[in-house]
């Protein structure tokens, strides 16, 4: 499929380089929030101001043993917030990146592109009026609760600067993020992994859009194909420019534009320009990233 | 020293509790900066959309090892921005733990409290005016400062669902509070340090708080006292109570009006209720405590 | 021009209906800048803690005229922050205008779309490598900059619960994010209007994309006049959806294969069927849309 | 009073002013949500993409006023979701203030302080340990849900940039952030205004507090008095720095300090020193403020 940058065409990569992309960040993302379930895996029994003054540390380690807790090792009245500011700080940037993964398919789904889709069964109706259309609702539902993630960590850290041995502003906050976030978090990790689990890929599509520019995404290989048989740089890239921009401009194919073009003809044999339009080149890598990322 | 719960003089710890909980929470800093540093730690050079498509994998191998950073498994144009947000994020939550230490020495500080100061040279003017004024201005830069750390955070989360293999819009935003923000959490992190360094203490202002409710901060020994000796809770909890109340509206001693007190008298010899207003009970667990954070 | 929700073709609009909201929200956020600097300009000349201690009111009235400026009425060292964090939020809403305005330019030079694109000089290089590549990288950056306006307000907000008669914790905050954020928001505002001055719009790419449906964007109206005729809701729901699904798989035209429906024709006449496929429909109130903003 | 900034007592105030400001912003807080409540009350009846295809203007209109709502001039799908933003910006720097008034009456709350609390009923137990504990709860909590509606700004600011005629990304975060900040809000004004009505003010301590810094509050006074009697600025700072110096440090008053000094005494009489200590000095334009406000 074409690769984008700026939501314009650039260069061919694969629909499965995208995923193994989001398997990566899954796994940063799971590690993250292992590692901040453990930051808050903390109890403590040690009195009004931390000093154990009428219940000594044994019990706290009794207690917090029974609850599947490490004790804190140092406590006042509460455990310090910043260990909660972590936490919340970790659901927020894994829903940034369900955010990101949903924008994805929320621009894959777009009228013009059709790559790909959430997935839509087969009673559901797009729309009372145009029965045709399939919105991505759910990816963009995915995109707005992440930013309620996103502002509870706003909240969470403002929570850490608490007076002398305690005040008790953070509760009454606490009490609606750290549950929310969390179960939110939750619901979208299940609703995205739906998604992906049915989501509806478009491969004649992407052949489509790879040809939507009429070949001018393989100019870069024309110019390295001419500079290499002796052109200078500066005429090479005269010589692409002046096909590439003709053929967006009026849709003609920018291999006939160039296999017509005698001062390129005069550099390239007909092979030589065609080999340059070879998505192969692009994707001999890939296996050896997903060799990289544990995937092949 | 008293420990103050919603600001309210609640039980005796230990100004030494204190800065070794403080000792704790910049482990945890430390911890999360170190992390955040490694996640950020990763180079690319995989082309214009991630697929190597005219420099090779082992090109990117060796100039990542040149800058002494990993290379990322998988990119696209760039490498994904989850990682600078919990990068941003690392500084935050310490920016945080930094306002919750300053705040506690503005407190500390206040002219009624007066137990330490930030540190203030002879030679420096509080006020052109009066004279004898200090004000922790150090500490409130550092409060405000931490606003900046925590407003980071937001646009680095926003940063994240950038459109398909990249596209500009971080970039701007992210020239100005990575480097802003490391500089300023260094800025931070050496400003708090020459204050703890520096900070006056003062131990009898501190003895003279504790002693500043008449002893009615022992009133829970009283009251257990009281039970063990034979009373019941609720009877307890009346004597106690009266007595309290009286100290701390009046300016009278709770223990003189406990040893007054006929109806305590009966249960209680005059060394039971001394014994009630003793420090060191409060504090016997303070070296298990600092044994517990390898302090002792 | 197609009108989409949720980025999928949904029912004709036109491009002046779209600035023209743009203009109508340009005009409250005017308004709303205009209130904001209104907020903020206040004087104080009160003395230490707002009492006109050493200097009296008078003074302040003077100094205030001079710097065109209206005497806050009540203050205590500072002028109260809410008048600020008023001020932050004007700007930070404003840039979130702005990064909507860039979000849909973004969107319309998708290369899929192409219906729209942000100036772009001649001898401008899109890319050293694909001479056609224009990136809308303005755009981009108004969407990344309106994340630090929007950060800004958090911090602003933060800064209006000061101690007593003032602590400094704002002024460090303040020293950046009000000229930052004043001078960014300048800066946005310049750069957003350059776009729109030299803005491409290709009105051929629109009607294409009109027509790239295959006509269905018009199932609503056959819907309608296949009720009138008098068949059955349900039974022209089913009549257009298998002919719209049709057109949307196969690319066949829609209104052909109502006009070879037998079922369809049995309900309406060729006239009556092409008559549902009129842009003019949709646009017959477009012009009093304009008269209610003023532009027409 | 004693008037503090940064936490230290500065010069005599009044805590009438102190509510006065508090009227002030309250005002400003009224002026800011009515103005919010505006430019949220539109409703709009324009169909899929705000063109009016199948439904004509004036049915808005009759809609509109029935629901009493203005009919929104222009609109795409939805109603444009900048005028949304400001009306939770109105509510989070409303909270914000409320966090200011809380975080006061918490300060003077202090035992170290104790010249009001917050309403206390007198069946209420402090502590069920420590009966005197008095405990402004009410006020943390104002404190603590003010971060909740600092945080739903942003979100609000994030749902501005929609996707073309619309995209349901809000819709989410609105369902939670819309009904929530406005009854939440609404529950911190009646909470606070409870906590206003009920609160305990004690001038006595307020007459201690004074008087604790043993009259170097009217440092500046002396020096004035000195300056205008004939001593140079140099020679009357050192006079009046190493007295007030000593009164600070050992607790004498500063006013016989004075009065026992010989290079004073050369300078000024005893009435002249006396009359540096002059509450009503400071206190002399306190009317004047009130007036501005229409208070007197």
């Amino acid at each position: 499929m074409i690769g984008r940058t700026h939501g314009i065409h650039a260069e061919p990569t694969t629909f499965g380089l995208k995923l193994a992309m989001w398997l990566m960040e899954v796994r940063r993302a799971t590690e993250r929030l292992t590692r901040a379930r453990e930051v808050v895996s903390y109890g403590k029994l040690s009195g009004a101001v931390g000093t154990f003054a009428n219940v000594p540390p044994r019990v706290e380690e009794y207690v917090c043993a029974k609850l599947g807790l490490d004790p804190e090792p140092i406590s006042t009245q509460i455990i310090q917030r910043d260990r909660h500011a972590e936490y919340l700080a970790a659901i927020g940037i894994v829903g940034s990146s369900l955010d990101k993964f949903a924008t994805e398919i929320r621009h894959l789904q777009r009228t013009e592109v059709r790559e790909a889709e959430e997935p839509f069964s087969e009673g559901q109706k797009g729309s009372s009026a145009m029965p045709h259309k399939r919105n991505p609702v759910s990816c963009e539902q995915i995109s707005g609760l992440a930013r309620l993630l996103r502002s509870n960590v706003q909240a969470g850290m403002e929570n850490v600067a608490l007076w002398h041995e305690r005040d008790i502003s953070h509760s009454s906050v606490e009490r609606v993020i750290l549950p929310d976030g969390t179960i939110l978090l939750d619901y979208l990790l299940a609703k995205f992994t739906e998604i992906v689990k049915g989501m509806r890929v478009h491969p004649e599509r992407m052949r489509q859009n790879l040809a939507a520019t009429h070949g001018v995404i393989f100019s870069q290989q024309v110019l390295l194909a001419l500079s290499k048989a002796g052109a200078s740089r500066e005429a090479a890239y005269q010589m692409v420019q002046r096909n590439a921009m003709r053929a967006w401009e009026t849709g003609e194919e920018f291999q006939s534009l160039l296999l017509a073009d005698p001062e390129v003809r005069a550099i390239l044999a007909t092979a030589e320009i065609e080999s340059c339009f070879d998505l192969g080149y692009h994707l001999r890598h890939v296996n050896a990233i997903f060799q990289r990322v544990g995937l092949a």
